[in-house]
């Protein structure tokens, strides 16, 4: 898989008092939206963390270009655009739905590590299944 | 003890686009407030865990009289309403810094259970060191 | 009309460290659900803020049962309850998807005020619309 | 003024079922501790507002080398490692308190806007007030 889109309408909880989206609710979105990236692979992220996966975030980063306001809907293209022996990147892109201007853009990255927190290799089942895609800038 | 002030000041974060706290925030504020309340007892609740004592919250509810606005320091007035063999009430008075007009007041009750979840007895250790005020309403 | 299914799916920035969802977090969903029961009436909250009505919430409740965790699809069945004059009480019971086992039952009560927050008349478009409803205890 | 030291202590509500703080809640900590350090400086955010200047946010960054846990006290230190016409950039550190690793370290980019969120030069009442430091990366 390439791309995946993950929607979702801004609460009135998810503003602020500048009548825009809280700048670190995105990665709260961020968050649903790559977990729905692997749930589309076949693989949930609750089972990841039974079977003893876990995907903590090494490092977040979001540019943000244009606000978004209360009750948008939010489209938010997620991809992976880097994926080493132990760490993957998540890249994501908010637009308002049916809108090209794009809101903002980010990234998480992840290392891949056992229940003692120790890195390890990201198993084949989901290698195979991700199609790392270049970004003109990350 | 009675009662134990908690102090906090409204974040950004914590507004939404009507320009006051967002209704949902209080019961955050509740919850750092009986943490506070707690230690001051002698106990940590970080410690409670440890020991295998939980208090999730079977029933939680606020009345908003006034608005908390961004910036405004609250005072968190908080005592313990209702005290039972396995649960507890915390009452909470919400007051801006100095002032005596109420914002808002709330309660929280708490079963005390095992890791199990099943209920256990208030430990001695912590009965006889709150004393249950009676309030106007709860 | 009289009821309203919400769906909404747990996120990992909604648990806390006891492995379910945090009770504050309920209220957030309680807002979106009666978000969307208000656009199904053909009324989208954004306009009425825009038209110069808010419904500022005076007092919210919530009774837990079991608890909602990580991933879970969550049905939140939304009503009005109690419709007076300037106000309206909506009842929210929260399900997991296809199972009938209530995991929390709450209740928002709001005002209906003009931006000077002075309390006006429910609109009788608004007030036609809405079957309230009689719950077993709210 | 080159540092200034915001401290909060970690809720339950920010944690997650990873047992550690959310990702996404080191961003609310930043923005605590930005509005205190510009507090320092004479000036509060909230005044900022009033007088019709507004610091929204146009990057944000996080890297997670430990993580944060329930009840931990964190010491932000925050400074200004950028400064330009129309915008600067505040970094920050997380450390536990009383402790020397770091746990995270971030920045957030703001444009200095006027209500109509057109960029101004930021007065000269703040510019002068802000020692810049050099950090190792950001």
């Amino acid at each position: 898989m390439k791309y995946f889109d993950y929607k979702t309408r801004v609460r009135y909880s998810e503003t602020d008092q500048l009548h825009v989206a809280y700048y670190g609710r995105y990665f709260e979105w961020f968050e649903a939206a790559r977990v729905e990236y692997i749930r589309v692979l076949g693989i949930s992220y609750a089972t990841l963390e039974e079977k003893g996966y876990f995907l903590p975030v090494v490092e977040a980063q979001c540019a943000y270009h244009r606000p978004a306001r209360y009750d948008d809907i939010l489209v938010i293209k997620t991809s992976v655009n880097m994926m080493k022996n132990t760490s993957l990147r998540f890249y994501y892109e908010v637009f308002i739905e049916g809108q090209t201007e794009k809101l903002a853009s980010g990234t998480t990255t992840h290392a891949f590590v056992d229940p003692s927190m120790k890195p390890i290799r990201i198993p084949e089942l989901i290698r195979e299944k991700i199609e790392v895609v270049s970004t003109p800038s990350a």
